[in-house]
């Protein structure tokens, strides 16, 4: 498992435009606490309005780590970039990517953190090697996300449900299975990016024995209907060993994404499947509800439609964006 | 996809007991014609029966390389099994080893491939990096073994298949997907040693598009009722996209090997649930029979087993050791 230095310093580069801050966004609103600032290089014209800190004066108020906060075309770094990085690394910053080139193939990067004796942690890759799953079952209790598609809300949907138990009282964490959610969260596993073999181990590993009354709320990967990443999205399934999931849906996509001859499931037929390969290792997993990624439906329809899902299913349905996901943790707690 | 220099020198190194061997024997059955000989060390009691020619011998009558065909405890080579292998490299074969630990930890070893021009090869390791998958159909026909469990006929009942369609003037290709496939075939992919984003990608390219009457016969891997490694078979399903799947089964097994609280499935059920995960990316999956390692059962039992199961299933039932794939072949080529 991957452990980052809190709290950071979130890098921007010079880019042009929100979106390609998205990280940095994500980590602004999921994990403010742990955030001393940001820091940019002329020419950005993006700001998250936050205390523009050096890496320097960032260190000097206890910042751990620099973040590159950003996913910029063709997933590299520009050299201009990896010369700023390289002087946070000096200042005794570790340096933290999301990116698909790793840190470490930056010579003048290697040589910085060499010298000033930090880190350059890569969280897209996996760092170490994970033993088979054992199937045994584990103490404490766990919810996983799951999702019709990829890129709908799973890994939101997670944060929210993990904040709101949290914030009722239960023992619970938010348990990062991608780059962003392990940046968030200080840890995690990239578990698309281990060894076929062992993704189910990693996934055990990644949610250890519990208290009885704890719950990991585990940030899901992919879909099972996905002909490129369903076999990552299985292994997470049984290896998280979920007491239960929340099924996550964008009801404007009628494909998969950049998959057009793939289909949107059937929303039972979603749940049955989902509930159907998760009985190997859960027998008694059950869905608690559904969490829709809505931002296309006006309040009126998507009102409506969320009447017509709760009638069909029978179970919660919310947008944790536009309702927050109370339903789902009331769902969750149920006797 | 790795590639191996053909013909094989087999290496036995000074085991003692055939089972050690097991590799060197299944090289020497399925790939006779592509073997020039044995070597062992002063202490081996195993032979397989074949020339005995010494490193530099093999290479004079055109070995391309060595291949330790053993499963030493732990794992690893001994010292002076790396000794012997140095002097092969220097001599001019590849090395090429399915064992945990990478021939490329070994400094003496690396010295003399260098020396010798030879390339070392770990093909229980991936090599290179795939894609993701496309989901695209791709032209020619496929038929993947699958099963109930791990390691029980998958790789011998897709290289019988691929021997018997041959035999009827069928063009076919064995693909695959293990260790000791790849070492048969002199090509494949260690499909669970890639990285897990990429397993159904990997799938893809293994079985490119081919001929319309072309059969890719694709070695199955894992279970997906097995608590491990049921990610690398639904990837690997996915990725081959098949026309046909064959269930491997041993009737001896009540539960998944080494994991005694995991039942094997109901025979109708793992049909079921392997047509419905394959018909994600080929609608026209179907079941074509199933291949039985019935080692365990007396002629009459067996007789009297598969009776049952054709009656129970409706399908063709074979064991490939005891009775061949005929009538596996004669339902994949029935119009």
């Amino acid at each position: 498992m991957q452990r980052l230095r809190k709290p950071y310093l979130l890098f921007l580069g010079d880019v042009k435009d929100k979106l390609t801050a998205k990280t940095a966004f994500g980590l602004k609103d999921w994990c403010f606490d742990d955030v001393v600032g940001e820091w940019s290089l002329p020419g950005c014209s993006v700001t998250l309005g936050l205390a523009r800190l050096s890496p320097r004066e960032a260190a000097a108020r206890g910042a751990g780590s620099i973040v590159v906060g950003i996913a910029p075309t063709g997933g590299t770094l520009p050299p201009h970039w990896v010369t700023e990085l390289s002087k946070a690394a000096d200042a005794g910053l570790d340096v933290v990517s999301g990116l698909h080139t790793r840190l470490t193939s930056f010579p003048e990067l290697v040589q910085a953190a060499s010298r000033g004796a930090v880190r350059l942690i890569d969280v897209r890759h996996s760092e170490r090697t994970y033993g088979a799953a054992s199937g045994r079952k584990r103490s404490g209790k766990r919810v996983l996300t799951v999702g019709t598609d990829c890129a709908l809300g799973k890994k939101y949907t997670a944060l929210a449900l993990a904040k709101n138990l949290k914030k009722r009282g239960v023992a619970a964490s938010f348990r990062a299975t991608g780059q962003t959610g392990i940046m968030i969260s200080g840890e995690g596993i990239a578990i698309d990016a281990v060894i076929a073999d062992f993704i189910a181990g990693a996934a055990e590993h990644l949610s250890p024995d519990n208290a009885p009354d704890h719950w990991d709320v585990i940030e899901g990967q992919g879909s099972l209907f996905h002909p490129a990443y369903a076999g990552v999205t299985l292994g997470l399934l049984h290896g998280s060993q979920p007491d239960a999931i929340v099924l996550c849906h964008d009801p404007s996509r009628r494909t998969i994404d950049e998959y057009p001859d793939f289909p949107i499931p059937d929303l039972q037929v979603a749940i049955d499947d989902y509930l159907r390969a998760g009985r190997l290792t859960n027998p008694a997993i059950r869905c608690v509800g559904l969490s829709i990624n809505s931002s296309s439906l006006s309040d009126a329809d998507c009102a409506e439609y969320f009447r017509r899902l709760t009638a069909e299913l029978g179970l919660p349905v919310c947008d944790p964006v536009r309702v927050g996901v109370d339903v789902l943790a009331a769902a969750l707690l149920a006797p």
